[in-house]
């Protein structure tokens, strides 16, 4: 996995949605907040499986129905595709709760 | 839900093992390191289930197979019997997936 181009990182970032770039750090962040604890924690699970599956774990912080979600990868020290594809997935399943 | 009082305090922290008091905040932090992500996150699962059921929910970060967790409860605004409960089911929980 090859850290994001110039170009790359121009149109992927700007493609998502709420997150924004860790200072001093190649990194992407969000902020998510649920309903609850059994929403945060369904959340998280789905993002779980799809986690261990790309192999590409997140760092994440959870206290009740907040998730703080860092983004990198870690082997190619900075932001991949890998990255986007994460992030995406993690926005699909939390929209997904939000409509419950 | 009352703080521990002193005498409490001594003798329930010393029963408990590996878990130390957070600086400048009436909490207690473990570092609990699993063999792999699937071991962590199954782990925290079965934790979830416990805290939703106890209304106590932990503040815990998450990297691949390392989970950093925080205990105090947020409304008696520091430690009480449930924090104690808590720590010790996780611990509980730790040494099931260990012995795996």
């Amino acid at each position: 996995m090859k850290p994001l181009s110039d170009s790359e990182r121009a149109e992927l970032l700007a493609g998502l949605d709420g997150w924004s770039l860790v200072e001093g750090r190649d990194a992407i962040r969000k902020h998510f907040i649920f309903d609850d604890f059994n929403a945060a924690f369904a959340w998280m699970t789905r993002v779980a499986m799809v986690a261990e599956k790309m192999d590409h774990h997140p760092e994440w912080f959870n206290v009740y129905r907040k998730v703080d979600v860092t983004l990198s990868t870690h082997d190619a020290n900075g932001l991949t595709r890998r990255d986007i594809e994460m992030a995406q997935r993690m926005d699909q399943f939390a929209a997904g709760l939000n409509e419950a």
